[in-house]
């Protein structure tokens, strides 16, 4: 931002401009690795990435936005923005300029290059999490960002997804999490035995997500609950209020066999209707809840 | 079908066909609307939704498929929907025509002509329901047919849409119930102040899922589990156990005020971490299934 208050005097304009091209690359996956860059669209997402970049740059750490684009009318809606702003390439561009860089057909006035958020297994472990989400060859962007969503919401620690999942910085994915994706740690390309394996060593509970599991997750709720009430002597298969890993599979197959034996038990959401099963990010959603209940209580 | 087992000897081949075309209209809301009719996509829903026709046409009751259409390899796959689609109007077609009639890229092989399913709201509180679902103005058609899903899992006895919503037979919408549009009735076009007045004279509470609600739903939920425990002499804002119509607003805009006036209490999802809200299903599967699990309790 210069002082006018104001990214510059006059806005990009052309939307063939080779700017504009780079920008409009980042909607797809080859651009995205080469450069390690992503794109941030619409006010919410911005916002959330540029609170975490200037919180970075306050502790000393390298920032994560790169460029910020935005036409006039969403900096006037949206003041907190250009202020958040600050210290970061911004550009006043027209609506034409942000339809040809976004990936959506209906671009929201503002979009930010962003730099690859995701860290390794061991930063994310040797933080000592309480509620991990593990996402296995999960293939639908909007299921990701969803279930990352469900995830921050429910104050998991970090969300890991297996090599073969989605990319979560594909454009859906991170319109899908709302703003998540700069809340909470990401650990991509992850290899299932090893994160299973290393929780386990380090006393993190492992329990899959299963349709068909044998241990329903009411019956662990209600042996929480039991335990917060009579004490340590009520027995109980797992302690949902210790840490814990949730293995989440792929939309359509679910976990496969070997996914679902790495984990302490298989456990099953309720489905009190005539449902066949639930979706992956309803029953993400109930897993998550469930242990975040019994952790906070 | 006929004798041969299979729906007839040549399949369907001309894509441009009146048949083909008139089929491939109800993907339009003009269509479906001056026919009363709409398609199950998919062997899932069509299966789903023969289930339901035939335990109709047992009971004496109008079937719901009017007709169906599929692939040779589809019914090879699936040999349990060519007899489930006994006595229905069934036709092999080719590939090629199931992609013209389709609403997706990438038709599943089969596809149902199906009368619409809504009932009037009475008929739903004659039943004598004890979990609703009521969505109010939902505009995106995947968020509405996910809701419908996760209700259908919770149990609820059925899912109200009031006017201005999106139209639940909407293709998009219908595959997201992931057939669960056949399971519990839905009410369309229903008056929100109506539907409140409606539920109160009847003894149903009513709750707004609002994220600046006043009341959390934890510690609804602790009240319950307290009173199950200790008994009917602890205090509680509202009985989780009892009859309960929730209602979730538009998910841009959550519930708008004259809607959550209508509600006993507006009841916050409790956020763990930083996720700034939830989202429409994920909010919606919380609420539902902390009912469920208070009234199966």
């Amino acid at each position: 931002m210069n002082e006018t208050g104001r990214p510059q005097d006059f806005p990009l304009s052309n939307p063939r401009a080779d700017r504009v091209r780079k920008v409009a690359q980042l909607a797809g996956r080859p651009a995205r690795l080469k450069r390690s860059e992503f794109l941030a669209e619409g006010p919410q997402a911005v916002r959330e990435a540029l609170t975490l970049h200037q919180k970075r740059v306050a502790a000393g750490e390298p920032g994560v936005v790169y460029e910020v684009y935005a036409s006039e009318a969403c900096l006037d809606r949206h003041p907190d923005l250009e202020t958040l702003a600050e210290g970061i390439d911004a550009y006043l561009t027209t609506d034409e300029v942000l339809a040809a860089m976004a990936d959506t057909v209906t671009p929201q006035g503002i979009l930010a290059v962003c730099a690859f958020l995701d860290v390794s297994l061991e930063q994310v472990l040797d933080a000592g999490p309480q509620l991990l989400a593990v996402l296995c060859q999960v293939r639908d962007p909007g299921n990701a960002g969803t279930v990352l969503r469900a995830a921050d919401a429910a104050g998991a620690d970090a969300v890991i997804l297996t090599a073969s999942s989605v990319d979560i910085y594909n454009p859906k994915a991170v319109r899908s999490t709302a703003g998540s994706l700069f809340h909470l740690p990401v650990v991509l390309g992850a290899d299932i035995a090893e994160v299973a394996a290393a929780c386990r060593a380090r006393g993190i509970g492992v329990l899959a997500a299963d349709g068909d599991g044998d241990v329903n997750l009411d019956t662990l709720q209600d042996e929480n609950a039991a335990r917060r009430i009579a004490g340590p002597g009520v027995e109980s298969l797992f302690a949902l209020e210790g840490p814990t890993a949730w293995l989440f599979g792929n939309e359509a197959q679910g976990l496969s066999e070997d996914e679902l034996a790495l984990a302490d038990h298989r456990v099953a959401v309720p489905v009190y209707g005539a449902a066949e099963s639930l979706n992956l990010g309803t029953a993400a959603t109930v897993c998550l809840y469930a242990s975040a209940r019994s952790q906070k209580a």
